[in-house]
């Protein structure tokens, strides 16, 4: 058991009662970035981002061969390009949340009939472009309908036909662990609060192009029983407006909201699990009844992606010892803006890609990002191996929601992402799907 | 009195004692707010940003009048190019704080020895360009200085001439209002502690190219009081170095540090009242020994710039009216992640460019931001006149470090940015100074 207590001392926010299994998971990302290293895949770089695409391709499976209907990934999660290109030829469709977002869609090769159109402000314009594509459209509030509706009355006869749309209702219930990502509470600015019962039925009753309903009760922090009881009570709500309108919704959209496990390797819980919750609790999801829609986003792409720097530095200061690398508040804004809510796990390896137990020389670090201000420190007061000058630090669990929210502070350039894959003999293969942002790109968006 | 009573309404983040004052000063805002619409300056554009000019001219004039030597804006507090080509204007120079920043400033045209390169992490290839270029380059710390004697050794002996380094020295005192900009702490990543004298002083005596000193207690939270506790702290020291290395200091550095009143439209404390405050306590930073420089950036800039959105929808749930506008968490990252740290000021137009006061018709408003999570709220739980679609939202005092960040979160395209100032004859004049992002643009970031 000597392994599983070092690994605890490279990264201590893993649980006693895991150690075992995130060392052994741990294993193919050693072995991954030794041979990264050795063949010098991203040697004059001193950050990147890597993708486990056979990780990410056996939960699409997973989540495909568990959810009945139209499987869509979060483009806010993850809206890298040739990511969005795995995630189409994985099955999934797009949720997306913006007018961006439908456009990188659309460029990425999603269908239409899977691209699923969110947004808590759609302007006209952008309400427009999106029925004439024909994508799924969730109306978020009663004033975006009436929008809906002129522009609607203004269409083709046979675009018309296609249109395609839902209402999002807010179920209106309690938090998760952050309130932050908490959507489904009774004041949340997202969709209709299901207080507004009458309006909602009507508005069904008017337009008989309404097929659809949407909720997400939130999309980290839930247990599976909170975003099921948000689920149910507006399957009820669904069953009863059906009744009146001759089974006018089609499309059950739930949403995403499973969380995931920062604290080990370990993918917990699964969709598998998720889905079997679901079954039990709410049978008629599964029954045909319903085209059932799920949005997962870090669900897919959390756990698949690591982030690797180069320490740059050493100091100490104060009596704390200080690793300067160069991954902070540019890629890990609610790590670093929020600490200590989104901490991240890190490991540690030598410059020849070896990993560091910790076992003879550890301390308390931080690990003090490059952006020029006090609090942007990736890692803060944890106990780390002695690190030195061109070692590198792994951060893991960065495949979500960190890349996709990257802010220009500072200028420095967002890093060049890699997906390694598997080939048939076992052996890992990196390639470069995104280049690394140039000084011009940034200069560019200054100018 | 009934104005300042009806400002409370619009804006209840004022203080009672500065209403009348802020009335007055958001005179302008009203005038040439109302004359943006009646001339359809950003009529297609439901966000924009804005900046006086003829204000920033003014705070850097009298930066100028106040101190000696070199007045640098910090970069990262708005690296917008056609701002920093106002600010070579107005007389200053540049502090950089990465590569990209040094890179920027060099393409805006800032004279090199104006240009002060400061930054936790420099690669050696970065300190090679800057040091061939000619900035004033400050160490980090120790490691990099052994980098930096290993550059100088090599470069050709006119350029070597022209080497002008300094030193960051953390002087390690306490913190301010906000714990994540309080650079000089006794564990602050930034710098070499005080603790190390000896290293310090060595390495002076080692290197007759270091003729620099530069410190940085903290940019925004701090009384004067505690700024200049760390600059004398540091003051003393250099004396003391001084009469060691026959006054080899000749660089002292101040770095920024003038807080910011986000609570009216007043610009207080005045770079006049801290000139003052340290000609007063430090009297021999005037006295001819040094060139003083300093890094002032949000006192430049945050009360110049506002940003404008227009109301998308309003809704109201759970009792709570609820606003929806284009501005939120990409540009309002401190705002959004760290409520209630950063609270803006807001005020509230018709689509006519009215002001709405209030008077009427008021209630408990959240201003929801357009990013697809529940906590991008601009505004949360603050009392603001009865808004309807279409009215406008102005964010007071945004004008530092707000679109410096922006984010791709959701890939929302980055404002337009326009400059307003008043011609001679007292009208005010609009200019496109950039121009929005492009969807292209942003899809290219991700591509």
């Amino acid at each position: 058991m000597d392994s599983t207590k070092l690994y605890r001392i490279n990264d201590e926010i893993v649980e006693d009662n895991n150690c075992s299994e995130s060392v052994n998971c741990l294993s193919w990302k050693k072995e991954a970035l030794k041979l990264a290293i050795d063949q010098k895949v991203f040697d004059d770089e001193p950050l990147a981002l890597i993708y486990n695409l056979d990780h990410f391709r056996q939960l699409a499976k997973e989540s495909n061969d568990n959810f009945q209907g139209i499987q869509t990934m979060a483009v806010k999660s993850n809206p890298v390009l040739s990511l969005l290109k795995e995630a189409i030829k994985a099955g999934l469709g797009a949720e997306v949340a913006s007018f961006g977002e439908l456009r990188i869609a659309e460029l990425a090769g999603f269908p239409v009939e899977k691209i699923i159109y969110d947004s808590p402000i759609k302007t006209r314009k952008e309400l427009e472009y999106a029925l004439r594509l024909g994508v799924k459209l969730n109306v978020d509030n009663l004033q975006e309908l009436d929008k809906v509706v002129e522009i609607v009355n203004t269409l083709p006869e046979d675009i018309k036909q296609r249109v395609s749309c839902g209402i999002r209702i807010n179920p209106q219930v309690e938090a998760g662990k952050y309130a932050d990502l908490s959507t489904g509470v009774p004041t949340s600015k997202f969709g209709i609060g299901m207080e507004y019962r009458d309006e909602i039925i009507q508005a069904y009753k008017n337009h008989k192009w309404i097929t659809g309903v949407h909720l997400h009760v939130g999309s980290q922090g839930f247990e599976m029983d909170q975003t099921s009881n948000g689920i149910l009570k507006v399957y009820e709500f669904v069953n009863e407006i059906n009744q009146i309108t001759n089974k006018q919704i089609k499309f059950f959209n739930i949403g995403g909201g499973l969380s995931v496990n920062f604290n080990t390797e370990v993918d917990t819980p699964t969709f598998t699990q998720y889905a079997n919750h679901l079954r039990q609790k709410i049978p008629g999801l599964f029954n045909g009844d319903f085209v059932l829609i799920t949005e997962f986003g870090r669900g897919y792409f959390a756990k698949c992606g690591y982030v690797v720097s180069k320490v740059e530095y050493t100091k100490r200061s104060g009596g704390r010892d200080i690793g300067v690398v160069h991954a902070g508040a540019n890629m890990f804004i609610r790590t670093v803006y929020q600490f200590p809510l989104w901490k991240l796990r890190v490991s540690v390896f030598d410059e020849r890609g070896d990993f560091k137990d910790g076992k003879d020389n550890s301390s308390i670090y931080d690990l003090a990002g490059p952006c020029c201000f006090a609090a942007d420190l990736l890692v803060k007061e944890r106990k780390l191996p002695h690190i030195v000058p061109n070692d590198y630090v792994v951060v893991h669990d960065t495949g979500a929601y960190m890349y996709s929210s990257y802010s220009h502070y500072n200028l420095r350039l967002a890093p060049p992402i890699y997906a390694v894959e598997q080939s048939e003999n076992g052996t890992y293969q990196f390639s470069q799907i995104k280049s690394s942002e140039t000084i011009e790109d940034k200069i560019k968006f200054f100018s």
